[in-house]
């Protein structure tokens, strides 16, 4: 069976906060991050299926921190498991002090996306092997996210996602 | 207590499909959609709170429809229900048909606002009283979203979830 | 014979002001205005004839209101009149005030557009029939404004203009 | 009294067309090229002012042929003539064809610009001295354009426009 | 054999400097200069080989001067010499006082395009007759570099470069 | 004294090529990719100087392989070589197949930016320390690289390049 590493899809972006992407506060402009990320992200699928790839679902990003104009950004993705014909990508967002050089997490995101064919169908995908503690960790807790988002969509029961239950019990 | 109804922040963005805002299927690209709804979801979010709003998290994004290039894409935002000084916002996009003038629901998302003063600190917003079904529904389902991004982010105990965990005992 | 009312063509733009889309005095770039103007006009155009339709003229446009950076900018187009295979949109353009909540006219504008076929040949349209008072009002405006244009265009002699003549004797 | 030649305040702004620019039929967007007039426009009620200046109309714009993708387009602007704080300036816009190297007229706008000052109030402009047959003919339908634009706003009777008046008598 | 002279391929690109198109220090952002000088010098490279053209190099540009937001900024190209089927242009860039009307040089740069048929590859190009001394200059200066950039890249022995070689004995 | 390694600067900005940055032919255009290396460059240079930094000049940047719409662009900037107040900085570009996975080198470009204070004046930061053959190798030509530039703009005497001389004879 074929797979591959989280690592082998990561994918760096970084860039500057030019003042036409920042908001009245003279931040990033949310939107613009998630476009940033959408990019990265979808590399990142790309790069571990080797197929086109559409956005299937944001899932979650929580914008802790907001970004002053003028800072270096940092957006890494990668893929955190890979289920049939779709991929959750796990986007890090990481700000870059100019003077000390160290860098704080800014973001974190998690977006889906699915491999389609030149006809826009779907396709089956290599399967993920994760290595790093982090990578195991977010590989499990995929799971629990995909039962989650099936049951909102009405599409599991909530007595059938296991090991979602499994939090609440 | 002050409170004010969904309809009162309801906010409809309009506008076109152009090439330089499209992916390599000639579709409306992700990252530009998301771009398009957090301003639309941000504008409804102030509409509510006469407040400056920044992005707090997106929750929750479905892209369940392929939109083409040239599309005429209609993107309406309402506050669903706030908490103290957050806002969700649920946003439903359209596209609609040249020929036939009907519209057909591509995608929903679900972003959440903090309404923030001039030195960026959290304010206290106005409450939702939802008057629509839907919007009733809306209003309900948010609370279960909370709780669940509570519980997500570790700050709330799976079992002090009293609405989320209903749904799986 | 077919006809359809300005409402059924109604469309609403409501965005902000980024930092990208100011003058050098910190308010909304016309240009940029005068862009979005277009979209959201040709859109009413689209929707009054359901044709690809593309822009004749800029009959008018009047910026009597500076629009500041972090504001809230609707842009509302309607069809005003139909002609054979032309459309007159007038598009009005409010501003709000986040504290009150309450909106002031900003501008408004007179965009003329031809619906066309695939090869870009002009198609007739059907006819406007006006329901309120200030459409009807904007309606007849709009046959003297034809003739206007006519007979700067050198198209039409000043006398033939019955209606616009009307204005002067 | 001064004044100033309308070959003094010549702008020409030659930019390709890009993809990113162009509507569904390939041809450069309305919108943009509204944009661009505009900004060279701007440039030419600058340099006949030496003034921030602000758009206060657009008075006509006539799109007479569309302008495919990959085009070399050149918009040229001159100040037609000046009246207290406002100036109208006139732009036409020609596209190169690329194997013969010919040139051909696809639009012609009409702009009108107000001179301000840091504090964004109207301050008076030199006057125009026109010196071509073309120059003259333009300045002359300036003050026609001008009574028309007054008696439009309700601001002039239609029987003090004396020289519009002349043209249907 | 045939020729033109660099005069028939000038090329005038007049625009401002928007708040979208600056760095931290409000000044125009490196790149945007860079991608104006390109599209200019690509414009004019088009007019003296009435063909399609690629950027194959930018071999020098230097930044002499900051250019702050709100400027007026001529970019100017005209080509400075051509070699079988690729072509050197020169851009200069001026930046104009607001008050005095004074132009000032703010940067020079010096690209060089390749004419390519429908199938992207390369096509002969009419060469190039200087007029003006500064012309001739330019024209002579375009050989030096032109082996300056062959022994750069390894395809000419420095002792082979005629020219260049005449600057260091 | 201070001084960095080449890798401490290194900086990767990995993204697509959108329809709206592409030529004619539907390829990566000239001016959008001059534009990333910039943005890549100025934030290696302000990794190795964690100082303002503004592009002095552009050296050499070779386009040596078209880059086709829909592709995934890398761009890897690093320090070569610190002069007093100037750093060069190479740029390799990346294109990947999107099948194979396999990357193919598309361009090279060398920058110089020029680190400053808040006030704009140039101020002095640490040296490059080389580590690897290809960082050695690109350090050394720095200094010929730089000693032709002062040459071309006439500040040092041909005769007094001693590395650059060395080339010729």
């Amino acid at each position: 069976m074929e797979f591959r590493h989280p690592s082998e899809s990561r994918t760096i972006l970084t860039d500057l906060v030019l003042p036409g992407e920042t908001n009245p506060l003279n931040n990033l402009f949310g939107g613009e991050l998630l476009a940033r990320m959408d990019r990265a992200a979808g590399i990142a699928a790309g790069r571990h299926s080797r197929r086109i790839v559409v956005t299937a679902s944001v899932n979650h990003v929580a914008f802790n921190r907001a970004i002053p104009l003028g800072s270096v950004v940092t957006v890494e993705a990668k893929v955190s498991r890979a289920f049939t014909t779709s991929m959750e990508v796990i986007i890090d967002v990481w700000v870059e002090d100019r003077q000390s050089g160290e860098k704080t997490k800014a973001n974190e995101a998690i977006y889906t996306f699915v491999a389609v064919n030149e006809s826009g169908n779907p396709v089956v995908v290599p399967s993920i092997k994760p290595e790093t503690e982090l990578e195991k960790k977010r590989y499990d807790a995929a799971l629990r996210r995909k039962q989650l988002s099936l049951v909102l969509a009405g599409k599991m029961k909530p007595g059938d996602a296991t090991e979602l239950k499994a939090l609440f019990i």
